[in-house]
C-alpha cells in the first residue's frame, strides 16, 4: 500500500507527459509501453494524469490509441484521468472511453488559435459551449477544464493583451466549463506576469481559476511555478523528463519537469503526495518506450540530496 | 558607447564564471582566452566580475595567472574586479595586483570548511579578521565580502543549522568585512529556505547583507533567485553558461546561468544593466577558450523571444 495516500497533498501535480509529451515527439510510443509508463506514474502517487488527445489519427498518429489508453488508465482507483479534446467529436469519444475530466485548449492568441485548431477564438467558444452541453446531457459527473493557451505571449503574434486572456477565461466559464487554467504554451512567461495574470484570473472567476501550465523554454519554469503558487494556484501541470511543448508554436519547447517541480515543492515543505524516488523510477519505462529521445531533468541528473526524506 | 550605461540597474549581476567556473573544470584556459572572455563579459554591461582565486598554483593550476588577469580586468572603467582569497597571503597578492573587492569563502558546515580550506570555522574567522585588518592598513578603498558557503545544506555533513549560518555571518561582520552573502554551494536550497535565511540575515546584519550565490543543481536556481529577490536581495552571483560548482562538494554542480537570470529579471521589468544579446555573444570566447566543455543555458538554446527588446 502506498503510504503516501495518508498525506493530504497541498498542491495537485497534473502529469501531462502521456498527452503533451507524446504528441510532441516524432516517434509513436507503442500502446503497451504507454500503459506501462502510466502505471509507473500512478505508482509514484500522481493523482491526475492527462493521458491522451482525442484528435483524428491522421493529424496525430501518436494518439491513435487514445480510447484504449483511457480505458486502461481509469482502472487505477483514485486517479483522475484527463483527456484533451479540441472539439465536440473528440469530447464524445473521450466520454465514451470513460475519461474523468476533459481539457479544452482555447488560444488567447488569434493567430495561434487558427494554427492550432483552425478556428477563430469565437468559433472555439462555440465548441466549448457544445462540449459543456454534451457533458451536461450525457456525463454530468465529468469535469471540464478550459486551458487558455498562449496566455503569456505568442511566437506567432507576439504579445497577447492581458484583458483578452481574462475576457476569454470568463467567456469559457459562461460557456459552461468548471475551471479555467492558463498555459505558457510558448515559454514566454515571467514570474511578475504569472503572478499578475493569475491574480486577475482569480479576481475574475474566483475558485474556478484552475491550473498553471508553465514551460521551461528559457529556464524560468520553476520560478514561474513559484510565482503562481504565491498567487494562490494549487494545480500545476508538468511533464516527466520535461517531454513536450507545442508542435504549432515555432521555437516553443520544454514543459516544466515534473521531477524538479515535485522536488521544489517537497523541499519547501509543500506536500505533493508524490514519492520522488518512485517518480524518478518512472523515467525508465518512458526511456524504454521512446529510445533515443532527449530526457530533461536536473534532479534526475544530480540525484536526490544526501539524507533526503519525504513525509511518510 | 554602451547605451546601457544610461540605465540605473535595479539588481547587480555579479559574474563569477572566470573564477568559479574556470576553477571547476579540468582544463586550464589560456590567459589570452580568459582576457578575451572577460572583455566580452564587460562589453555586455556586467559591472562586477569575479575574475580569479589567489590560491597556490599547485592546488589550482587554472588560477596560476590570477595577478595578470586582475591587472588586465582593472583597465575596464566602471567594472568592479573581484578576487577570491582564502587567506591573508592570497589577499596580499590580490591587493598587490589591484583587485577592487575581495571575497572570502567561509563555510557554515564544519565538515565543508575542513575539506575546502583545511580550517575550522573558528580558524577561518581569524583569517577573515587578518584579511580585514590588512585591507584597513594597506588598501582602505577595497571592499571585502564574506561568502558563507554551504549556507543551505552540505553534501558532506547534511543539514546546516540556520542559527549557525547567522552566527557566522555576524561574526564575519564583527571581524571587519563590509558585506556577507549566502551561498548554496551544494545546490540544496529551496525557495522557502532562501527567503527565510535572507530575511534572517537582513535582520541580523542590516544593509551589510550581501549577494545570493545560488546553484541550479536540481533546476531550482532561478526560483531561488526569485525568492531571494522577494526577500530584498539585490546582488546575484551567476556564471555564464552555468559553468562551475564546487570541486570539494561531491555531486554539486551548476551555478545559476547568467543569461537565464538576466532574461528572467529583464522580462519581469527589473533592470540589470546587461544587454542580453551581447551577453549571449560572450559564450563564443568561452567556447573558444574551453573547447568541448558542456555549456548550459536554456535562453541560449531557445533564443530570445520574438520581438524581444530591452530598455535602451
Amino acid at each position: 500500500m502506498n503510504t503516501h495516500q495518508h498525506i493530504t497533498p497541498e498542491v495537485l501535480i497534473s502529469e501531462v507527459g502521456p498527452r503533451d509529451g507524446l504528441q510532441s515527439v516524432k516517434a509513436t510510443m507503442a500502446t503497451a509501453d504507454k500503459l506501462r509508463w502510466i502505471d509507473a506514474l500512478v505508482a509514484s502517487g500522481l493523482r491526475e494524469i492527462e493521458v491522451c488527445s482525442f484528435v483524428p489519427a491522421r493529424l496525430l498518429p501518436q494518439m491513435a490509441d487514445a480510447a484504449e489508453v483511457v480505458r486502461h488508465a481509469v482502472r487505477h482507483p483514485g486517479v483522475t484521468v484527463m483527456a484533451l479534446v479540441p472539439n465536440v467529436q473528440g469530447a464524445r469519444a473521450a466520454l465514451a472511453a470513460g475519461a474523468h475530466k476533459l481539457t479544452i485548449p482555447v488560444s488567447a492568441s488569434a493567430a495561434h488559435s487558427l494554427a492550432n485548431v483552425r478556428k477563430t477564438r469565437e468559433d472555439m467558444l462555440q465548441e466549448v459551449r457544445a462540449i459543456a452541453q454534451l457533458r451536461a446531457d450525457t456525463a454530468p459527473g465529468v469535469r471540464v477544464e478550459a486551458a487558455i493557451s498562449t496566455a503569456f505571449g505568442c511566437t506567432l503574434q507576439g504579445a497577447v493583451p492581458e484583458h483578452e486572456v481574462i475576457w476569454l477565461a470568463q467567456a469559457c466559464i459562461e460557456a459552461g466549463v468548471d475551471e479555467v487554467g492558463l498555459s505558457d504554451t510558448t515559454g514566454m512567461a515571467n514570474p511578475a506576469q504569472v503572478r499578475r495574470l493569475f491574480l486577475q484570473l482569480r479576481a475574475a472567476v474566483g475558485a474556478q481559476a484552475g491550473a498553471a501550465h508553465l514551460h521551461n523554454t528559457r529556464g524560468l519554469g520553476l520560478a514561474n511555478c513559484l510565482a503562481a503558487y504565491e498567487a494562490g494556484v494549487r494545480t500545476f501541470d508538468a511533464s516527466l523528463a520535461g517531454l513536450g511543448g507545442c508542435p504549432y508554436a515555432p521555437g516553443a519547447s520544454g514543459n516544466v519537469v515534473t521531477e524538479d517541480l515535485v522536488f521544489m515543492f517537497e523541499a519547501m515543505g509543500v506536500r505533493t503526495g508524490v514519492n520522488l524516488e518512485r517518480l524518478l523510477a518512472a523515467r525508465a519505462p518512458l526511456r524504454a518506450g521512446l529510445p533515443g529521445e532527449l530526457l530533461y531533468g536536473m534532479t534526475a541528473e544530480a540525484g536526490l540530496p544526501k539524507g533526503w526524506t519525504q513525509p511518510a
